[in-house]
């Protein structure tokens, strides 16, 4: 069994799909493995270091890919990239197959059993494969780094001979995995925490992190956790009145950092022009959905907009990129942890169950079909 | 008695002189105040702030000044601005002589009573009006910020479903204001942090952080701190035995900050060419000192260096304008500190008592003579 760790060429990214670590692994588990040159530069992993661990080095894209069984990437392949996998390969990946719905038909046609990392479900024998978790929680922290980077003040309090420097205010909106990190690191930073979601069973977690618990807590609110554990999208009457209540939260506030995603649908609204407008100059907005449309409106993909005001609105693109080599690490043995099970320990070659229900979650195209539900009609 | 704060124009500067704070109680001495249109609008102040706190706003530099018996100053004035000044007035700022002897004798032959508010001395009394220790403070919490921004990694111990994210290990070398200020703020961040410094007094400073606390304990380094708290230079043979401890230390840190300075003096090289090549790729160096030559000789000013083992060095100029906003507070407030012994109770004016320890350590130049020792002969 070949796997082939192809160099990441989407912008901004800066991760790879294997580590030294994850490459012994794979070969433990009876792999090849080839990795194209420079693929772990920008996460500090050298051609070098991968050759210690037992890959081998390939010069270019098409002879990495070229026989591979297994192709791991971080997001999904260059449309060029296509063309070098033979048929019946299996892809293995974070393909955010909503953002290109083109794509998975070209898995397929590719004869390219396609799997979407992002669709591992969210049960207890698959958190260790949870590219979603691995990364946001990583860009939970580093949304709180930002902030602090382009906050022209400091946040903890610091009494000084001079006077006393007032703590920073910050408030976090959407308490998933990344929004947990983020109030964790503004804590440890010093700052005054407040925290939002419209999922009640996130009022604990933001308690026991040492926040404060902002939201309308009706009846509505009291059932608005889906299964998968993703927020539901609330009706007009709750955004409103929610939207009301942080109004009047956010103009107190140094720092916001939003992080609040539907699966496959447009982010949600949650910091109005008009909130924008009531901040105070050198104020600073993260918002880590804006690849998906934003959480605020004013935020733009790839820019720090300053507001008329003075407001600082930070549109980082794929800010687990920022934190790469980490990054890199934890999707790495997301990948590993995956694969492992898919692997034959007689054989040391694929033998996949496509019962399993992680598999039947995250398989996209097989045999030269679609087959995900979500794709199928597409 | 008119105070006059024009804008900074020097390269990098984004502090201002005053805080709607400070003029209130400079109105309150008595002063009247005149503040350069868009003079704090860096440090996200407006005029109409200035205005409200009851400053008069002037259209530029030279109606500011014109007639004013003090002007403020972050830096030193640009040579332009000073034919603005009328003889006698006093001029207030962090002047930098060091950095241009000639400026000294411009202030004296425009007969400004020049007072750099840097050779304030380090007695009790003077404490709330030394700038020094209040800009080398967020100096210190920002090189902490700046370094976790250029890390690729996250800086505290993350336990996650993939695994375990190791905590960065942090040197601050240096362990003056700005370096407890870098080790409480990488200690925050949940780094591992040790410190290292030539006097035997910090040793007890860096423990109480948290920090552990590397040097060559010899009888050198137990007589090392001069009467002002500064570091002395130390001898050859003792910098060489600290250079191999530092060398040990150094290889295994993600994180290394240097804040040496010998004031008037270039700053001493801690980490040389052959201690970076040691390091590990990705690790960050940010050297405070580098606008003084730097603690290490592969800074370079204003860049961020990256070498060829994947090392990144960080000069930022002036890092207190980084965080400008706290930063003008307690600049404002220490020179509102500095003034105020100075103002008569009872005329409202100037009354300055030419015998007064500090008066007598900061003033350069007075009555149209250069009159500080270390610039006399200049």
């Amino acid at each position: 069994m070949r796997i082939a760790i192809p160099k990441e060429r989407r912008p901004n990214e800066k991760r790879v799909a294997a580590s030294p670590e994850s490459v012994k692994k794979l070969i433990a588990l009876g792999a090849e493995i080839v990795i194209e040159t420079g693929a772990g530069l920008a996460s500090a992993i050298t051609d070098a270091a991968f050759e210690a661990a037992g890959a081998k080095v390939a010069p270019d894209a098409a002879s990495t890919i070229a026989g591979a069984d297994v192709v791991f990437h971080v997001q999904r392949p260059m449309p060029d990239e296509l063309a070098h996998f033979k048929r019946g390969a299996v892809l293995i990946a974070g393909l955010n197959p909503y953002a290109d719905r083109d794509s998975v038909k070209a898995y397929a046609d590719a004869g390219i059993d396609a799997f979407a990392m992002e669709f591992v479900p969210r049960i207890t024998r698959a958190q260790s494969m949870d590219i979603l978790s691995s990364q946001a929680n990583l860009a939970g922290y580093r949304a709180v780094i930002e902030a602090a980077a382009e906050y022209s003040r400091a946040i903890p309090m610091m009494m000084t001979a001079a006077g006393t420097v007032a703590p920073a205010r910050a408030l976090i909106m959407g308490v998933g995995v990344a929004g947990l990190q983020a109030i964790a690191t503004a804590k440890r930073l010093g700052a005054i925490v407040s925290a939002t979601d419209v999922r009640p069973a996130t009022k604990e977690q933001v308690e026991s992190l040492g926040g404060t618990f902002v939201a309308v807590m009706d009846d509505e609110f009291k059932n608005a956790q889906t299964a998968g554990g993703y927020a539901k999208e609330m009706s007009k009457d709750y955004q409103a009145k929610q939207a009301a209540l942080i109004a009047d939260t956010i103009k107190k506030q140094d720092i916001v950092i939003t992080t609040a995603l539907i699966p496959g649908r447009p982010a949600p609204v949650l910091v109005s022009a008009e909130m924008v407008a009531t901040m105070k100059p050198g104020s600073v907005i993260v918002d880590l959905a804006v690849e998906q449309g934003g959480n605020c409106p004013l935020s733009k993909p790839g820019e720090v907009v300053v507001t008329d005001n003075g407001v600082k609105i930070v549109g980082i693109l794929n800010l687990p990129s920022r934190i790469c080599v980490d990054a890199s690490q934890l999707f790495a043995k997301n990948l590993l942890n995956f694969i492992t099970p898919l692997v034959s320990k007689e054989t040391k070659q694929l033998a996949i169950d496509w019962e399993d229900e992680i598999i039947k979650a995250s398989i996209l195209t097989k045999g030269g079909a679609v087959v995900h539900p979500a794709f199928v009609a597409a």
